[in-house]
Formats: C-alpha cells, sequence, structure tokens
C-alpha cells in the first residue's frame, strides 16, 4: 500500500456505529455456522461458546477474548486480531472434529478503546462488577457525527439502535468464565528490536487518567503585559512539558492527547484550558509519585510570571492498578509458545503497556495474554502493521495455550 | 452593579444589527440638532461635519472618530466612549456658540470589532485604500443569530437592510479629512498601574499573527516508549513555553489563543497539532527577531527526543507593520493634556497594544489618540470599566486637542 493512502490500510469502527453493527451481525452468523452458541450481554458483549464433552451442567468456558471496535484513526489489527484469531481457533477444532473437554470460546467485548464512549474497556469492566450498568449506558459519545441531528448518544441508545441490547446481565456470575485468554499485537517496538515473535505477558501497567482543568482569566493579547496575564494556555504549556520531564526521569509513561482552550481567539488570552494526562508505569508506587510530583510541580507553575493565580483541577477519569495475570494461564502459554516457535528464545516474557480487557477479566477469573511484534511499535495508527506470519504464530499459541489449559482442567468431573 | 449581574454593564452590539441602527439612528438625530451634516458612505461609516469661519471651498475637517459596535460580550466603553466623548465636543461647541478655524466632526466608524463581520477595521482599511470595497461588501458574518432563518448575511445585505448603504464612495479622496483624533480606554493595565489619568499615544505596536502546524505521527500512550515518540502535543507544548520566554527576553508579547489536536484522544499521542502565535512589539525589528527565533527555537524543539523529526509549519495569519503617529497631532494631546490635568505627570506616553480605526486612518492624515485608564486592564468583557471623572478628564482633553490643531491650521486661508 503506498503511503500516499495511508487511510486504505485503517479502520475508523467505532463502537456500536453502523459498521460495527455490520461486523457482529458478520461475527455471530459465522458462529452459528460453526454450531456455536451466541449469548449478548446487556452491554452488547458476544459470548460464542462451542460445547466440550463434559456433561457437566453450567460448565463454564475457557475463553478467548478481545474487541472489534477501532480508533477513530486506528489500524487493522488492535483488538481485531484477536478476535479473528480466536474465530480461527474455533473453525480449526470444528474443521478437524475436535472434541475439548470443557467447553471453549470467543468473547467480542464492546467499546474497549473508549474512542466514542469515553470509558476503555468499560463493558468488560461492567462484566467484572468493577462498573456500574447504569453508569456505563449513560456514557455518552463524546464524537457525534458532524450531521448528526439528535445530538450526541449514549451506550445505551446506541446499543438498543443497532439491536445489541442483550438481555442477560453483563456480569461474571451471570455468564462464568473457567480462564480468559487474549492474543493481541504488543503496541510497542520491543519483540521487533530483540527479534522476537510471542510475548507472554505477565501482567499490566498501572494506568491513571486524569482530566486537569486550568481557570485564568481572558484578556486582550496586545494589551495585557505579561506579567499581568492569567494566561491558562500558558501555564498548561508549562505543564505539559513538566510532566513529561517527570516521566523521563521515573522512567515511566505521561502522555497528553486531548487538550482544549478557551474562548479560542487568536488575539484573546485563554480563560480556560483543559487536558487530559495519560500516566503509567509498571509499579503502583512509581505511578503515585509521578502524580504527586506533577501536583507539586503544575501548583508551582500557577505561581509563576504570567500565569499567576490560575487553578489547576484535578479530575480522575480512569485509576487502574498494576495487574498480574494467572500462573496457570501464562504456563499453557509458554508451553505452547516453545513448541509453536521451536525453541524457548522466540518468546519473552513481558509486562503490557496497555490497557485491555483482560486486565477486568482477569479480577475474576484466571487470565494472560499473548503479545505478536508491531512493527516500529506503532499502533492507534492506519500504518499500524503484524507481519502475517507472526499473525499466524499468535494464532497458533493462542489455540495452544487454550487446548493446554482445558486439557488439564480438573472441574468438570 | 453587584457581582452576581455582570452582564448588565455589558453590551452586545454587533456590527448592523437592529441595535446598531437604532443608535446610528439616535446619533444621526442628535447631530442634526447640534446643526451638523451627516454623510454615509458605502461602508455605512458616518461623517458628521460642523460648520467652521472658513469660507474656502472644500475644506477637510478635523475629526473625532471611533466605533459604536461591540464584542459579543462587550463593555460600555470601548468605542463608545470615543465616540460620545466628539458627540459632547460638539455639543459644547455649539452650546457656547463657539467658531473653529475650519470644520471639525465626528466619524462612527463601521465593523471596528470584527465580532460580526471577522475583518477588524475593515471600513476604515476600505477609507485609507487598504482593503477593497468588494471584499468588505462580500465579508460574511460568523455570527448568525441563532433563529436567522435567511442564514449568514453579508455586510453588504446588512448595510442595505439597517438602510446605512451610503452612495458616497468610501475613500480618502471622496471624503478627505485634514486630521483624526481618537479618544479610547487604554484596554490595559499600565496608567492605572502608574496612577496616571491620560495615555497620548504615539503610534500603535507591530502585530503579527501565524498559524504553526506540527505533524508528528500518532501512536499508542501506554506502549511508545518516550524516546520513540513523535508527539506533536509535547512539541507544541515545548514551543509555546519557548515562545513566551523569547518574548520575556524582549520585552515583547507572544500570545497563544487557538490550539487544536489531534485526535484528540486520551491514550493516543497526536498526530497534529494546530496553534496560534500573536507576536507584537513597538518596533518591527523587534517583532522580526522574535519570529527568527521562534522559527530557530521551534526547529530545535523538533530534534528533540520525544518530539523527533515533528515538521513545522508556519502560515501567515495577518501582518501588521508598527504604526507612528503624527507629531503635530501628538503634541496637540500633550499640550491639551498638560492643561486639562494641571499637570503634566498625570499622563504619559505609550503605544497602542490593540489595533484601532487610527491606526488605517493615520496612513492617510495626520493621526492620535489619548487612552484612559482602564479598571484592572480589562477589556471586551461586561466588566469592563472607566471612572466617570477619567471619561470626563478625557473628553476635555480630546476637545483640547482639537480645538489646538484647528486653530494651528495654515490651509484656510
Amino acid at each position: 500500500m503506498g503511503s500516499e493512502h495511508p487511510s486504505e490500510t485503517g479502520m475508523d469502527r467505532l463502537s456500536l456505529n453502523d459498521d460495527d453493527k455490520k461486523v457482529r451481525d458478520w461475527l455471530a452468523n459465522e458462529a452459528k455456522t460453526l454450531g456455536c452458541s451466541v449469548t449478548v450481554d446487556q452491554m452488547g458483549n458476544m459470548f460464542i461458546v462451542r460445547k466440550g464433552k463434559s456433561t457437566k451442567e453450567n460448565v463454564a468456558p475457557v475463553m478467548i477474548g478481545s474487541h472489534l471496535d477501532t480508533q477513530p484513526t486506528g489500524g487493522r489489527y488492535d483488538g481485531i486480531l484477536g478476535v479473528m484469531a480466536g474465530l480461527e481457533a474455533l473453525r480449526t477444532l470444528h474443521d478437524a472434529n475436535h472434541e475439548t473437554e470443557g467447553p471453549v470460546g470467543l468473547i467480542n467485548w464492546t467499546n474497549e478503546e473508549g474512542a466514542r464512549f469515553p470509558l476503555v474497556t468499560v463493558a468488560s469492566s461492567v462484566w467484572a462488577g468493577l462498573a456500574s450498568l447504569e453508569m456505563a449506558w449513560n456514557c455518552t459519545e463524546i464524537t457525534a457525527p458532524a450531521l448528526d441531528v439528535d445530538g450526541p448518544q449514549n451506550m445505551k441508545q446506541e446499543l438498543q439502535r443497532i439491536g445489541y441490547m442483550g438481555e442477560v446481565e453483563a456480569s461474571y456470575k451471570a455468564i462464568p468464565i473457567a480462564a480468559h485468554f487474549e492474543l493481541h499485537i504488543e503496541q510497542g517496538p520491543i519483540l521487533e528490536r530483540e527479534d522476537r515473535k510471542i510475548g507472554v505477558v505477565t501482567g499490566s501497567q498501572a494506568c491513571h487518567w486524569f482530566e486537569i482543568e486550568v481557570r485564568g482569566r481572558d484578556s486582550h493579547a496586545g494589551t495585557t503585559p505579561m506579567e499581568a496575564r492569567m494566561d491558562a494556555l500558558l501555564a498548561s504549556a508549562k505543564m505539559i512539558a513538566a510532566a513529561n520531564a517527570i516521566a523521563k526521569s521515573e522512567q515511566g509513561l505521561i502522555t497528553t492527547g486531548r487538550f482544549k482552550a478557551l474562548p479560542g481567539s487568536v488575539n484573546t488570552i485563554a480563560h480556560t484550558v483543559q487536558f487530559t494526562l495519560d500516566i503509567r508505569h509498571v509499579r503502583d508506587e512509581v505511578v503515585a509519585s509521578m502524580v504527586e510530583q506533577c501536583r507539586r510541580k503544575f501548583e508551582a507553575i500557577a505561581k509563576e510570571d504570567s500565569e499567576l493565580g490560575v487553578e489547576v483541577h484535578w479530575t480522575t477519569l480512569a485509576d487502574n492498578a498494576a495487574v498480574n495475570f494467572d500462573k496457570g494461564c501464562i504456563q499453557a502459554i509458554e508451553s505452547a509458545a516453545t513448541e509453536s516457535c521451536g525453541n524457548s528464545n522466540a518468546w519473552r516474557h513481558m509486562t503490557s503497556g496497555a490497557t485491555h480487557d483482560s486486565c477486568n477479566v482477569s479480577r475474576r477469573c484466571p487470565t494472560a495474554m499473548i503479545f505478536t511484534p508491531t512493527k516500529d511499535g506503532l499502533s492507534h495508527t492506519p500504518v499500524e502493521y503484524c507481519k502475517p506470519e507472526d499473525c499466524i504464530l499468535g494464532a497458533q499459541v493462542l489455540l495452544g495455550a487454550v487446548l493446554r489449559y482445558d486439557a488439564a482442567r480438573t472441574d468438570l468431573a
């Protein structure tokens, strides 16, 4: 694909839009042709299950899960690879007429990205009992189409509109899972840089999101001396640069992705700015320290020359502690990876930099993840890329891990 | 007025709306009761003239000029003070039955604010031959009333609708002026801070507007190491902080009022940021130097760690050279100020931070301005305030300057 057509390799499938409905309908249909059941819960999560040998009633399935929604300028692998590999696993079992011990299946989690409805992994959070159904249903989209005469919609309205408001409660109690495996692109450069094929993911970074509101005073850009300003935009710019320096000194990650300035006129000093901070580290205590350093530094900036007296308000948008995945799931992946790769040097242990539905699910059942290499470490962009042979290897490790975990179940008798 | 009713002290008289028609009709009527002629040109500029002693034909008048339109959330002084003080000057001459040497008058310039039709001081620009009549007439409003079923109107349509499309060409050739004096609130804090009553304005700052577009690469905030990023937002934040430092070192003004980040997602590094720079100084060469320093510094930032390789593109939005007012007009104001204030310490020389119609007019006739103190330096807001006694003093200085200039005319014989 020529670089002059970057969007041709990208996806813009925002959660619960018309394209999301289309791919959900397609997935449900594929599942049915493989003889699987399809259950949709009240958050639109799709649970596809293939029966196993066990005749015991209400046996929880070993599930493969990921998501089909994307960022507005997303790629073709983030989430999608995991669902497609899961579907391929079910196809492989079907074509081979292979009977697993217990049931095995596939989950498509709703709104993982949080790009349209600004709550990341909200539907798996509700399933895991970490967020309330009401709160999730009331979450209003931030990216309403320009021509949408009805104005912004909330998740409940959009679940109903596209026909994916299921009747089953979105809960680990109503829909129990025996174990959860997720295949995902690394979205970072480490595997590529070390020339390895598989990441065995042992846990996830802590990730805190904040919205910072800086309130100053609007005045005329031509007549207000520098020392008489309460410039909310200048203060915010300095805060973002300072947060970056703090992240580097702690070997953590701090990112500002959203920034809004009011009133937004060339010759008027901004009275209000809202910007986000995404703060991550593998250790909870380092995240806490970076937050504290930012708070102190921002207050100091608010006392500087052209910003004297601006007010800084912090709102927590998300607050995810570091996650440690299940040893049994990790071992199943290690074993499958060594076999599929031919040797144990082709894979390594890793910590996930991003949040995934697996982080929520791991609170309620044994969980682990598998990473595949990502070209230049780039994700959330149309140039996101994972070689076909790496996708295949990842899917093999995924199925291998599921079969190992299934074979070792002791809860089916 | 209680602070719980801030809008009660404000004005929302957008150019050429129904309220603007009312105040224009009122002004024309007041002028006629004083025996003055009223001429309206093709831009709706109103020229009110009171005859002088001179019997010579086609003698150009000494004019007082300002504007009656306001920002949508404007105050009661910006522009209005200058026109009201001019009317009061004509009333004083009328009541005293005083004959000036040449004719003396008052101008109400159309759409000074550029708030409704987004071209600041456009009507005086057309009069001065700096902008074309066609361009001005075709300028479309940006703030159409929500219930306006006819959609946005242009200046020509609105001039016709309210009956202020005159027949005389809007030109310094068709309507020559001998000199132009403007009384205006300072819109800055200097006079108040120094406890002075009058600013004798010797010119206007150079003002350059740029839009900077920074192009990086979007990627995942949780998985992209700091050193592998092309973070357009972080780079922009550093650039804004750096521009501020450059402004301070040069004792100039640099402001960023507009800032837009794409794609605008919490956990995606921004691929594109657009922000504005408003760069001002009284000396053109210092503005040029600040622009050059910003260019060099921005290129250096584009080579730093987390921004390596971002591209920086500059677009010029406006480019106004510094203006130096007329020595004769300035001397007339100095003399009047010393007399009205009782001593020469109550006034000081100043440079205007904002653009005014006088900046355009000064290209075609001797011009200078008078400033009055502004509470807390605040303008373009309902809390804009100038004490009644300061307004009166300003009006006295205005009339005194006009009479001095008129008395010294040598072109009337």
